[in-house]
């Protein structure tokens, strides 16, 4: 059996996918992909149900992408994957695969996601947190549905992050995503080939594996920032800028962001970690621990970074006004120094009538004019003197 | 039976409504309603009980709005809607509906009050609480009644909050407003369309969609001054203006007041959710959890945006300082530059005796002045290549 | 039964009281109450015991009010309120009184003192306490004694509290007082006139209304304090001046003090709350928790209102800080502007000889004056549009 | 018996004391121990065990004082005071003495130290602990021995704390400190004339008299912090000067130190209170909360203090930048009114030819002198004018 | 047995040790080894397994130095110390050592750290972490093996840290260092001359000392800040200059550094102390109690220094502003003086025609000149007088 499905890290290449049938669905180029993706921004805020509407009110985004049903069946002799275009097919794969899961992508279709969540029976207020994607990461119980919600992070774009939902039934995993490309191929790939433990253990397995996909994608980003503020911190020592203090916003920004983002999940991978829900096994909540760390371990370095650009804009403030000040006394003091010599130089230039001879006997000397560049020259010196034994220059 | 009753969202169209029996109370005209409306301002931290006062001392604001009581009767055959101006009568249906719904609006009616709380044996405390109307929420198990404070904010100031005090009884659930009109309009719709959970349910389910409503009626703030953030913060990268910083004052001092406002309910829905309080039923809890994250949700999101407004005053004010440095520097410069060029200017007007050759014999030369102007020209240039040598500019 | 003691709310008017029998004690005048309190600063941080001291040990203030005792019995058919000169009195009326409250006011007699804590069989720890007029507010359970310090705080200075002590054994609550004048005559008057649940109600009562009066007594202040802060913040958004910033630090300094006198009151108010302590009755715990609320509020409003001073702070700075660059940044375009004008008159003021043509030929212009001065009028405008350009003017 | 020891409070007038039997130990007169107790320092914060010695190595700090052995027996009919020479003579007295206080003054002798650890049975932990004198307060239970380390504030350095160790087992209590004299006296006066409960009570109660003593000596510290904190203010807000900066500092600095030695002991204290440690018995907790009370008072006041001068620094750096701008505003005014005037001089000091009449008119007019000093004077009115209206002046 | 193996602290002078049998493994010269840890860098953030693999896949770092196994065993008749180069060797040693250390140094040998592991089942996610060397210190349990890290600090570089891995199981103990070179001598030197507890007791106890050299690491490190800090600290107050700010922001950035490195652990040791895991005995958790206080000691050093440093950032920024302010506000005040001066000057430069007799008759006057300079001086005068009275100068 080959997968050669082309899948990029974060762009389907060919959604939908075509495994056995082929696909009725228009194809989405991977160019028109990266572009929908591209049209992605930061998780808005705007709640589209309104105050007083009734909990649980299914109200779906416009803009959101069209949505896609994908499934992967396995535990038993087959590994079926396939996309499914009638929901009946779904049902009776449900019925008959021994573990299944459903992957829905795009968040755009009312009608598709109103029957799903119909035909397996998720509840209302957890669909509602599905496709108002803003949620923080969290764990709910509803009865024999573990429903849990996680955020990746973009790789290029720390400020945006994609919401995941999962529901955990007995056979089945069901996980809504907002955008098209992920980060578990690899994990995809793992199935279809029965390597590792995921593709003998149970779902919650999987469930683990792709919490700590998702957790793991926030190492590269906050990498990248850690190497910028690093090489922001050696720039600003050897040279004080003016954009640099943009950088530094910039930079807590992001790290406030993907603080953000990573928060929630310290408590809701310590939920799934406490042995209070039944859907974990306990040998999953060994490997749950591990990804917790995880958390931890992002967590503390976003809290220290961000305590270190919070020195370095200190840094950069005291450096920046330790450089003008150096400028600023700098001229001050040619200025201080010129003026004296400019107001001598103004004494000899006034006109006082030669008739009396008590009037600037100077101009009369022979050697007046010397004389007075003397007294100029004088005056500069000992001003210079003074400035330098007060360290001033 | 046709509702079209015209209540607009925040305000009673025709309050008192005239639904059964023509009102003898003069109508409120939605401009007058508007008004007196309009007149509220933030809560006053004003306690009108003196310090030594008898608890449970009912002290009635002489501005408040006169009291207006208005029922829903449901979870019977009939729905019955209504205002009451004879308490004997709220008696009555008290005892003859399922469900009742007694929504008590303006506090400024001091022995209506008192008879209300006399006749559903509402505990002179809580009472004192409802009309002091500066309280955070909080709940309270008065041993059979379930006594709740929340706080509604206003859509157009986030300074103005409105407090809501409600008391669960085993089957009726009464509701004090400050102001009229309020963001449950929607619910009172579902209520008589017998659409929806709300109306089938227990007034548990009742009073948790009442709180899920002013709940979300804070989304709509935050959002908004998410958005003047974002824009305020795209604004000072661009250019730095004397007013921005008093803008960043205003929207730290209305994250603030938010916070105030919504901190209290994340222990009040949280205390709900716990299974402490016999009179929420087990499934309403599931609804109250969800409620409990969209409080989160809020405090977190405030929380993060005074953290970034408090970035963003830090990178305001470094932008105005390298601005206003850039400024000063320049108009240094140039004063650095001229005055040594005029210090050599006045020492060619000084008034040196002609008759000994030795006096400022440069005036006498041919071309003394393009001299003069050379040297000048010459200082100035050193000075230039020396600022822009140190990339003074 | 007439009770017109005409006391003062904070100034006992006539103490000591004379009821029943003339008081040989000579009369505390207002006046003379008054000046006597006049004196009373903030609670001094001085300890009387020395290090080492045995634990335990009674230092009484030499400049502490004389001590003067009061007693109002009550729960029987007559209600006793008298003045106490002889402790023997005392003892037969703790034998034959249902409910007695012994006030005692003023902590300058050492013997006095020390009779009652004997006669009342109080702890010598908390005895200690009760003199040394500094401790924060607490709740301690001696056997069948329970101990609680409140603060009460003045309503004209917030910096000033007084220490009220109690001490609630089986039929009597003692309270001890640092200085003439209380909250509690409205409380008085209600026991006098069997008004309201304190007169009919048991001791733990009557301690939870003094509790609430002394919480109470801190709303005022807040409210004074609240009210200067918003008036301060409008005045700095209209105009910066220097005594601004004096205000806001004292402004600031205010609420640490409210802050740091209401804060432990939360826990000892809590601790009342919990049933740990026998001597609180149940019923009297519902009442306790609305006191509870009271000193969240209290103590939420500071907290607010610290961050909101500073956040005002910060403002003032930076306006302080614009509006200074303002004044600089103009003085400054103005000498720029003039140097280069006096620079070319300087120029035109250098005496090279006539002799030579090539010398200053402008000199001799017909219109040299007016070219000079063309070449002024020029420069300045070249620099007056440059700087407009670049928005400085 | 007579005790006239003449101890002062800090240093051992004639240790080692001599009280039955003439000590060969050389005398150390007051002034020799003042001055041996001069040289210590800031607890060092070097280690003097080596990473990765076997834990409890005992390293004994060469410049560490001489070690002498005080005993004091108590409990039965005779009260034993002497210096301990030998240490059989102790193992006697702990065999004969019902109550023994064993105090161990200075830790340089290593023999000494490591005889009364062995014959004491004390841990090697504990005495690693006891010489490396940086150690936070803390308890600790070692099967039969209780210990216990607090810090000793020394009166006239804020900087400079004591450690003091304390072993209890069932009969022996062992006191370690660093230097000679200690703030005990009244304590031991109190067991010599069996004055107090602490000389018939049993040693967890001389425990806590001595922790008790150890915590009040906070108190005069912070009282004389306090008193400066107070009046630095009052000399800020009348007078900024360069060196209150420093005055700031200094007491951040000296309040950081004395927080960082008595917030352990609120963990410490508190352990002792709580009732899992059996060496202390019921009645003697009730007066470690007395003494729990006491740390939460310091550690209160030092926060405030703390909190206090930081606004102290802010309104001192806003009051130096106002009276700054003050400054340099009035200069630079000055600077800007003369410069136009000088302008103007220097206008009619150009030498333009008196050939052309269109050359510099107003040096021909019969006025012209007073019309430029009219001119010079309406330049500068209309400059003050302007700058008093925008209040500059 | 002798054992000169000429370790010298952090860097083995001879790895691969030669004991028994002369090892064919080329020899690590102690230049070599310096040179190749030299080349270690601050931990890398960088993982290198990617979001989406396998839990538990092992990928080694190309770059990490080469493996070496080395054994003592002890607890028997003989104590066995040897390196292994066949994993034969140590699977015999463990079945017939009584207690054994395998110690594992350099992480660079894919193959034989998978040989290891599976030898010692040793967790597949515990491996995970043992080679991605950025962990932050724990404790783990994974059934009948305890698994623990820990970071030491180099002693001459603050912000590098070793990652220690440790595994406990029944009779072997399991370290994996990171690089060539450990503060473990003295321990070893201790069990091979079986000397102290170490090398009576059991494995745990040998964890324990590990874990107390590894704390006992960061001693030396933060005493060496300390010392800066406070040298820093007497410099500024001495003589503000421009580098003590870069000295600062990299004493905060150490301390930074350390307080992210240790703080782990407190939550690391303070697990091992509890009672909950079964490898570690009573008598140890005295111990590790013991290596607890020590975590904190150092916990709160950094701190409190933290602290300090922030307060002398302060401090340094207003005394470099005070000290700005004085050099800026005499220079501007010799401006000041000499402007009036040259203004005069030019006013009698002015060359109004002798024609007139109102024209400058001053510059006719006998003694002109000397009253325009008698002008000057009084004008000179007058400013320096008010700029004294004004404390400006």
């Amino acid at each position: 059996m080959e997968y050669d499905v082309g899948f990029t890290q974060r762009v389907y290449s060919h959604p939908p996918l075509r495994i056995d049938d082929p696909s009725p669905i228009p194809k989405c180029e991977t160019d028109m992909a990266k572009k929908r993706n591209g049209k992605a921004k930061k998780s808005s805020w705007k709640r589209r149900s309104k105050p007083g509407d009734a909990p649980g009110t299914l109200v779906v985004d416009p803009n959101a992408f069209p949505t896609l049903i994908r499934v992967i069946g396995f535990g038993g002799p087959d590994i079926i994957e396939k996309e499914i275009q009638d929901l009946q097919e779904l049902r009776s794969l449900i019925a008959t695969t021994p573990l299944l899961w459903v992957d829905v992508v795009g968040l755009g279709s009312d009608s598709t996601l109103r029957e799903i969540a119909s035909l397996l029976q998720l509840h209302p207020l957890a669909m509602e947190d599905v496709v108002n994607v803003y949620q923080r990461a969290k764990v709910e119980d509803f009865d024999h549905t573990l429903f849990v919600i996680a955020r990746m992070i973009d790789g290029h774009d720390a400020g945006l992050t994609e919401q995941l939902s999962f529901f955990l039934k007995s056979n089945v995993l069901v996980t809504f995503q907002e955008r098209y490309g992920d980060c578990w191929d690899p994990l995809r790939q793992r199935i279809r080939q029965r390597r590792g433990k995921v593709a003998e253990s149970d779902l919650d397995y999987l469930l683990y594996s792709m919490l700590d996909a998702v957790i793991d994608s926030y190492f590269p980003v906050i990498e990248h920032i850690v190497e910028q503020v690093d090489a922001l911190e050696a720039d600003i020592i050897e040279e004080v800028r003016n954009e640099q203090m943009h950088r530094v916003h910039e930079l807590r920004g992001q790290l406030l962001g993907v603080r953000r983002a990573i928060r929630p999940h310290r408590e809701m991978v310590n939920e799934l970690v406490r042995d209070t829900i039944p859907s974990i096994r306990p040998e999953t909540r060994v490997h749950l621990r591990d990804c917790y760390d995880h958390v931890i371990q992002v967590i503390d370095t976003v809290d220290t970074y961000r305590e270190l650009t919070s020195d370095l804009r200190d840094f950069y403030l005291s450096s920046v006004s330790n450089s003008m000040n150096e400028v600023m006394k700098l001229l001050t003091i040619i200025s201080t120094i010129f003026i004296p010599l400019s107001f001598i130089a103004g004494v000899y230039g006034m006109n006082f009538s030669d008739d009396s001879p008590w009037n600037m006997p100077e101009l009369k000397w022979k050697f007046g004019y010397f004389f007075s560049l003397a007294l100029m020259g004088l005056v500069a010196s000992v001003l210079l003197v003074y400035f330098r034994r007060r360290r001033w220059i």
